[in-house]
């Protein structure tokens, strides 16, 4: 099974593609989608749009898991990136794949078996479990696996909006 | 010039469609897009993105005039407001229509001429000023005609993002 895991922003949008199956993960391409911070806010979501059916499209996942949102403290911030999760599960629906979609908690427990771990310590659990030389780089890129890897170890997997 | 008015929504985005030039506006179509309760979100914001884009295609307006979104008490309603409203930007953008927003009280001071004017204050001078019968139904489609009413009659409009 190929898993897009997706970490939502509108400035950088972290990507990772894991194939897994029977116990074990291996990680196929990771990396983030970059919009310039210039750009008017429509031309950044557009762009978004855009690259993520091409990424779809290029990895043919089965299915995408995207962390959950929640706002804290920086509310504007947070209708970016409400704003841009709209549109990366538009073209997740436009091009039939699966979203599941988890907590920062479910993620931690599920990589780390702690739903109250460190940032730190997911990243190199997630290294350590794919076997990989360095964590990922971005750090959206690294948070993007770390979903992907909550899926593929998550055995009460949600559908989104189900 | 053509100008479409948003009421952005999950559940309901409102629309109207002015032409307005010297000083008059005409209504010349209004409704709503409206998404089934029962379906994953990921589906309706697809919806969203493929109605908005017919809309704008069949309309062909000059320019989208959209309001600001603000978050009060109910936040998991906002993110879905904010996931549609990407979508909708990103139709906009992706078709070549410029887009201005518009805060409440904008709204509210261009339609009635003052900021902190009444809900029904709004839709009654709107109905006066477009000389209709009635206030348009459904409310969000009112509040889209009331949007696009504020941009008719604004001489500083702001640019979306810049």
């Amino acid at each position: 099974m190929r898993i897009l895991g997706i970490d939502p922003g509108y400035a950088i949008v972290g990507f990772g593609l894991l194939e897994a199956g029977r116990g074990q993960a291996k990680l196929l391409s990771c990396g983030a989608i970059n919009t310039p911070a210039g750009v008017a806010m429509p031309q950044r979501l557009l762009q978004i749009q855009e690259d993520m059916e091409t990424l779809i499209r290029t990895f043919s996942p089965d299915v995408m898991a995207i962390e959950e949102l929640f706002f804290n403290t920086n509310v504007t911030t947070g209708i970016g990136v409400a704003q841009a999760r709209g549109v990366i599960l538009a073209a997740a629906a436009k091009l039939g794949v699966a979203i599941f979609e988890y907590t920062p908690s479910q993620v931690k427990q599920a990589v780390v078996g702690y739903g109250k771990a460190e940032k730190r310590q997911v990243m190199d659990m997630t290294r350590r479990i794919l076997n990989l030389g360095a964590v990922p780089k971005p750090d959206d890129a690294a948070d993007a696996v770390a979903i992907a890897l909550c899926h593929a170890r998550s055995r009460t997997s949600r559908l989104y909006g189900q």
